[in-house]
């Protein structure tokens, strides 16, 4: 069975909890639930993983490579500057969907500026945490070969 | 039956034959015909539009308004300069998913800067055609009320 | 009877239903009515334009040029990327007032630089609807050759 | 009876003598005098100032605020660094309006800039000495709460 | 017979009027004379097109594509922000010569940037309107495959 | 007891023996000393926390806001870059006080733009060890309600 | 006994009346008291002075070093571009410590740079009027030679 | 007989072997034996200089201003940054033509600014070799006063 | 008897004591005497003015214009930011020489810049008070119209 | 016997699979294998390092200054902005080379500009793997105080 | 006797018939002839040189090195773009007084900025060829340590 | 014999006598022998030219290109400009080294970007004349074949 994994970067952890004027009320508990249900509709594995660190983040990317067959990114504020684990998404030869559940276009300027972007397939922003789902889709019909 | 206006900017007509290796080899015909069958799935209605003038575009923006629940927007070049179309935009109090065919933040410089995401809901980049369907699921969840 | 030309860019057709909060509550129909009156007292006549689309501002400012004595323009968005029109208006030898119903200089930093400006003989912003008309009292004193 | 205050800034008071095909030949007293009938007619009664010191500037503004309840404003040279001036101008609960005689968009790079502008309800520039009067015209209008 | 397209943006229908002391006193149908006279000398047709709209532009881009061997283009103000002409222009398989009349890289700081420019086989500058004359040759030879 | 938090980023665990000619002889051990007697003082308890690791921050600041009623930063180098930390310390409901030992708009150009400023209460700089004693006596009024 | 100047600039003077939801709804006075009991208990006299002239402002600095042991400046907006003032503090051979209100990293871009800075010993900002208090708490202790 | 200068900059004598696919594979004799033939047709002597010394350069154009109707001129990198060359140049009565092979736009940023172009009459750029011959053609109108 | 004003911005009261390093031992009195002396042997008189008050400095060269024949002018910290000063210097009709006593091109990147040196005839930076010396003969030689 | 670290950031474990076509094929063990032989050979002792977390490497330079007489650091992607990583080297008396097995210098723009780079005493780029050994040559001369 | 070395750069050769309305009408025979009648009068020796070629000029620079007390350079354009002949003259321990004909500052952008000035005792600029004697006058006083 | 290219710019001739506390107090004759016994040892020959004509270092590199089968280059000052010099060294198909003696990284803003090193195989700086030898060692193995 394929898997997909699916990466969070610093403070998402707090969803739910953190300023939810911005990020919204739901957890990621709950989020996870929905995508795993999703999942299990389109025979797909799904692989959690979520840290504060760079240098852990760039180890799991490391190691899932071996495993997964695309991954699903959500930087948090590494996104604006995290250039190693940039690196190490650049050098998987899996499908890559980069997630925000904000719109960063429309925050603080910093914000618009992704270092991830460049070396990912995909980009979905400002959507919520259907974000993750439609990312999902997007991958389970890459990784099918559905002729699209 | 709720109407979601889908709007293609300039060159975007040209789909499946200009520079296939950068956007494709799909027609528009045929990237509509699937939108066309998800929509009747889903019980919504889609009114198509495609201009190479701004000013038409703007003007199709303005009308539209007036019956359409949602909006699909793919601005092509105008991504990039055109302020005309990004204050038709914000004068929507439709929700609005801004779509782009190739990953806009991996080509030229120029491009990874649209002057219309800051006023959109939410942006998918680069996942090809299938960024028209994800856009399309995602307006049918918020226009739905469905709850995430 | 002397002519004055009073030229709207994109969007300002909607003057009154568009972000009311920012632009007014008054409609264009309403501007041109207080407009009109105005000219009547001083003895002009005034020749109205509004279009979405950039090449037919061009297009009308290259022709109006003929019979117009002096011209009050709007540029809307392309205030600040539209140089065709700007070189149509670099090319006038009437007469031009640019006027724009919001404070440009307060709002996002974009706004604040408008490229049809060097060209112009005046710039009046910030004063809402009145701008049209004191451009117009200004307009009535350069053209009827008043000793100012 | 209301006060409107007119407040020029360095270099003002050489109006007429000072490179009169930049900033024409007619005098401050001149000008004063066209728009002190203006203000008899309207029912209103003006309070000049005109310093080379921002300090001086600063202090009137302050002081003129108790009693005036309007604002006519040309910092001069202080429009593109006098963020002083500015910040004694944003803490007025009146409205203001910045006069420049010549269009500072049309000159050197440096004077196309204002600190004040983001500050101020508008701005009136290039219309030479009749920029004053526009501007008394239009204050008249805001402070004697004209339906506009 | 093979076809070269013409094409003119904004503003350059007005040659001849316009600014002569910049863009010289002749008219577009004195040098279209010309053009036509060294075609039929070199067993070429020509196909002449301008507009004011960056649309319409775009249009006749597209469209002219499926009869000409060559263009020559000349995108006025648009050379400098029409990035859906330029996105036109690179999907285009002929060979395309970029024409100024005057030498963009002696005025305003903003003309000497073209969007166009990377785009296209090369660009003549300044040499009044005998450049079209000039990309008329170097097309002719580029398209009649001449050994250089 | 109320909890005041302090929090040291990359290299502060080497006060005292790190180029002291910059960054003084005193040593961590010597300023807590101090740092503690002045809470006990006021009744107030301190959690000190120091990383080299960013993610280990943001792990301790997600953490300790649970039990602080304030906290004082000293992010390190990670002040000029690290974004995480600041949507850590931005998603804080605690008064928070950014110290540095040194005053870093007087050093490297880098070092004088802190990420971090936008999101706290205040910013202390420049004024050694005792930087942290002046923001422990702000903190202390802060939470004490006191009224300044 | 020893001298602290307290040195403020442009509208600081309006303090407590000037946009309170700034600056806060203290007067200057109030805090002025506050201030002079510290410093009695300290055995330390302050000098206060306050102008909305960077020349006198200068003067002052330039006479003050000639009694004073120590200073506390803020330089309102002068901050931002008083080069004069920051070359007349450069010439000091006091201590002294720059203090801002409100948190100037957290406002406009403009006021996030600080030309004064590179030549004091310390900044503190944001902390309010307690920010004077700080700095004549570090002032006392720098001037008394308390080891720290 | 009129003279036309021809001057080559830095590592244009190694024309054919340098960078062939860059440059094209045509040797510096080639075109010049072309050049040759096309002036004598045009009763046009040629003088020929190249150099990989801007001095050489400059001390040329100095003396052959008093031999030459126009000159044409392809700096090679000097293009870029040749400061000297382009005084050179500006202080010539001459008409000069700037040549570039390659479309100097279309390839690395730096490429893209002349600092020659503001002082030529006009500039040629991507055409091949073929570009010296045009500029040729455009010389001899222009020296042979022929009305265009 | 020609005037020759000789005129002083800010801290320039101070050499001779302010940081001895940077501006040398010599005080302003001591320069002054030499330079009454060349003036004398020259037949010119000079008329001396110093401030920190940009006002009085604009105020001063307003007045001195009606009895000088040319100006010295050091305006300190001014030269930086002193737009109000620069338009009273730009004024003059007189010959007016800029100098610095420093190198101001091998000081703070914010000092190489002047903003008053594209108004002046000349400038002589860093040849200490010597400059006004040299600047007093350049003069003189000036306004008694000697054959250079 | 005299011990080098040598330390490797983030990404640089994956040497040999990772990208091969930019970093090569040769694995880290090999690389360490000859650098153990030539360290061998020169009586030095080799103490190697590498992590993909920031702050461990942080931890580790800190600590390794104890016992370590030179260290070669590639510090991967953090090179370009790893602040933290810069103040832990910048505070080693160590001489220190920094080495990058591609030439950073012709990729990215981003690539070009190092943090670390202005506090080592010397950089190598683009040689490969040899980079390393040419590194440890360097260090062996320096640290056993060899005259060059 | 003292020799001073006169050095100019590239095109000054040309003075009197370059662009005399910029560069003035006297040419270098003349301007030497009063330079050396000053020297003489001095007892000073002058040593002249004046090159196109950078590299002829610090060839010059080396070698007259060995026998100058003190130099005079006009570097022509390389003044803005000539870093080796700014390394040639910052290896100097000569005094050297940069002097420039025109002034600098008042022309392009590009000639504002000089890459020698940070390297010299001082700057000469706009006073024209008496700009020489001056320079010449301020060596004498420095070189025969006069006291100023 | 393999031949080795050794080509310095400007000033390194000056070697050992110039700002020996930057570049060192060893001549480039001594520096020169130590790389010939090495090349001695390896059965290499080296060619040395050093000018400070940036023409005459294109002339060398064109005509060594045709014997040498490396080179190792420090192009002094025209490291930052020297365009002629790149396009020369990008034209040759042999491996290329850049060696500076100095830490560019470390030196003032300008010195840390290279024009040259973006052509080049790889980069040496700052481990003093050192680096000749190591780049020595690296075109030997390079040119060897020797498996890395």
């Amino acid at each position: 069975m394929a898997v997909i994994a699916v990466v969070n970067g610093p403070n998402l952890n707090m969803l739910g909890g953190r300023e939810p004027e911005v990020y919204g009320t739901e957890t990621w508990q709950e989020i996870r639930g929905r995508l795993e249900k999703i999942a299990l509709d389109m025979g797909l594995e799904l692989d959690f993983f979520q840290s504060n660190h760079e240098g852990a983040l760039v180890d799991h990317v490391q190691e899932v490579a071996t495993i997964a067959s695309g991954m699903i990114i959500n930087p948090g504020a590494l996104t604006h500057y995290g250039y190693s684990l940039r690196d190490a998404v650049a050098a998987l030869s899996l499908p890559v969907i980069e997630v925000h559940i904000t719109n960063i276009f429309a925050r603080e300027e910093w914000r618009s500026r992704s270092v991830v972007s460049p070396v990912v397939r995909g980009v979905i922003s400002g959507l919520g945490a259907a974000g993750y789902e439609l990312a999902l889709l997007a991958l389970a019909a890459i990784v099918g070969g559905e002729d699209r």
